[in-house]
């Protein structure tokens, strides 16, 4: 097994960024099961991938609602048939008018958490609109702190006082689970987060507003959790199980095996006495995300190899221990390996963060067919 | 004073990439003043800014000849008539075929440090082509070290025996100057760098290659380094300096009123008890680049203001704390401020590394006017 990839395959010449197809398929197929013994509806996140063609991948599968993160990203998705859509970030008041041309055109599901946000809402929009209260669990990024239950209660009655606005239900995103090391650690940040998510529900029921929906939906827990500990919840959104990456890895949501994309970069520099390449691959390729080991070492991305048109895992041979904006340092443990590898042969790398490093891509390239995937174009 | 960009003058609804055009001007004339006072030839860097219109500022200060980190950029310079380029990264052996193409259209240079490449160029290019030696002289990560005379003087006799090929000088980048915190620190990296490679120089005139050009070019050391301690230097090549960053103003490199480029981002959550705002700028608008203050803290960016055109600098009541995908953490120590920002307002963040910053984005918006910029197109 080689780590080099075959570039006259792919004429690659440049950094590039390679899509596992197969094992995408398999990820998105293995979480619609989850979903389906879980009995929830399935909203994948796809800031991920932000690709219409991925996408396609979902349609299969019959999934019809999906996540993004911005307004910009919901018009790309309706753009391509995408007609059920939550844009999960706090809405920007600064762009109603988006919110109202996508209101017009699909089902449009929006995240508030303040009265100033609803009037706006209930001033400017015309169209119908689902409204949900974003809830903190415990990850104190954004949402309401789950105990403030008269926040709830006032937005709830501000809400339902607007016709053409309709109260979505209870949204909350547990990041924390990212602090998570195991299975178990994993499943104790979501068995809180429901729990407290139920608990508020059952508190808005006495209050008038019963069965309000409950969605979820970080990767960790999604991937990991049993289905029967989804029996409160009504929705899911993961989105980075797509592609996973080394974070997960870490985290234990996933293993290396399952990760699908990464960075084919060429070799541009050789020091046998340092035991270290440079590859033309930097933050610009990778984003600068990094990993810190049990050992406390900070790592950017470890090399994997195809087999069988997959790709097989992390390979601590090859470890990319520093980027620049262009230049990546990579250790290599083998001398061997060091040997084998000739300036202009490209090595694949997987990824810290999938999400950001997909990001700094317009184009996938496919193993095996070479087919070309387009992403949402760069217009902020 | 308020952080509270113009909204509606910029036309903004989501996170935007501002420039101050007036002080990266100041910047470049500064720049380019420091190179005629040095008496040297100013080759700066264009992968900070990978813009054409940004290019033309340097055009009017009669800068020719620039710096590029991938025959991508080299290729988008060319197209806009910069006829003089060097690609300031180890020559990669994948992409010869850009190489001819290139060195047809415009006088290239290119960087070599193996026989390996020499011979490939020797074999694959038929056009006049400059080739550097890159040296390391002490930041370990790409080029020749420095004692290593006899490998020089094998690349010289290979480079020379090659009738298209011209021997273009020494080059480094003594990137070990980021880790300075002082103008003495910046200077003490700058007369060792200096020093080894002007030695270097002797020793290979010494060997028959004699006045062999040398080409530096960090932005720390030339931006604060006096002119005269550049008499043994031929070419300068610093990129980061049109716009700055917050950690050049960390190195010392800079005072936080030069950095020329901010993030404006949407306000679109505010946590009074807990002291935080978010805003929609995460990862994928500034990087994840981060300053350790000398309080141990991790900051992603500070707020800044605009006075009279320009940006007035850091202000750390507005801090950068957390980014995720799309949200961003800012810490408000100042209460006042918290009331009196509200929902949908645009505040602008100064990043931590501007080169990664703008990389994100497709073009730049300038304060005042308003104009838009483009940037290369993202075609990896």
């Amino acid at each position: 097994m080689t780590n080099k990839i075959d570039a006259d395959l792919y004429k690659l010449t440049r950094p590039t960024l390679l899509l596992d197809e197969q094992q995408a398929r398999a990820n998105v197929h293995r979480m619609v099961r989850q979903a389906e013994q879980a009995d929830v509806v399935f909203r994948p996140h796809f800031k991920t991938h932000q690709s219409a063609a991925l996408g396609a991948l979902f349609r299969t599968a019959e999934v019809q609602k999906i996540t993004v993160s911005s307004l910009y990203m919901a018009r790309y998705f309706a753009d391509h048939g995408w007609d059920d859509i939550t844009v999960a970030l706090p809405l920007n008041l600064a762009a109603l008018d988006e919110v109202q041309a996508l209101a017009k055109r699909i089902r449009l599901g929006v995240l508030v958490e303040s009265p100033t946000a609803v009037s706006a809402l209930a001033k400017q929009i015309t169209q119908p609109l689902t409204v949900w209260l974003e809830a903190d669990v415990g990850y104190r990024r954004t949402g309401i702190w789950y105990e403030n239950v008269d926040d709830y209660v006032k937005l709830c009655a501000q809400i339902t006082a607007v016709p053409h606005l309709s109260l979505g239900g209870l949204l909350t995103h547990a990041g924390h689970s990212y602090g998570a090391r195991s299975v178990a650690e994993i499943t104790a940040v979501h068995e809180q987060s429901v729990t407290r998510l139920a608990h508020l529900q059952s508190q808005l029921a006495e209050a008038g507003y019963p069965a309000l929906p409950l969605s979820v939906g970080d990767t960790p827990t999604c991937s990991v959790v049993p289905p029967e500990k989804f029996t409160a919840v009504d929705e899911i959104r993961p989105g980075n199980f797509i592609f996973y990456d080394l974070m997960m890895t870490q985290i234990g949501a996933c293993l290396s095996e399952q990760i699908a994309v990464a960075v084919a970069c060429p070799l541009i520099a050789k020091y046998p006495a340092r035991g270290e390449l440079i590859v033309h691959g930097g933050a610009v390729h990778f984003g600068k995300e990094r990993l810190v080991t049990a050992e406390g070492e900070t790592v950017y991305g470890y090399a994997t190899a195809v087999n069988e048109g997959t790709f097989t895992g992390v390979d601590q041979r090859l470890t990319l221990v520093g980027l620049s904006q262009e230049h990546g340092t990579v250790r290599v443990s083998d001398p061997a390996l060091m040997d084998a590898l000739q300036l202009g042969d490209f090595v694949p790398f997987l990824p810290v963060h999938s999400c950001l490093t997909a990001d700094l891509f317009d184009h996938y390239t496919t193993l095996g067919h070479g087919r070309v995937y387009t992403r949402l174009p760069r217009q902020f």
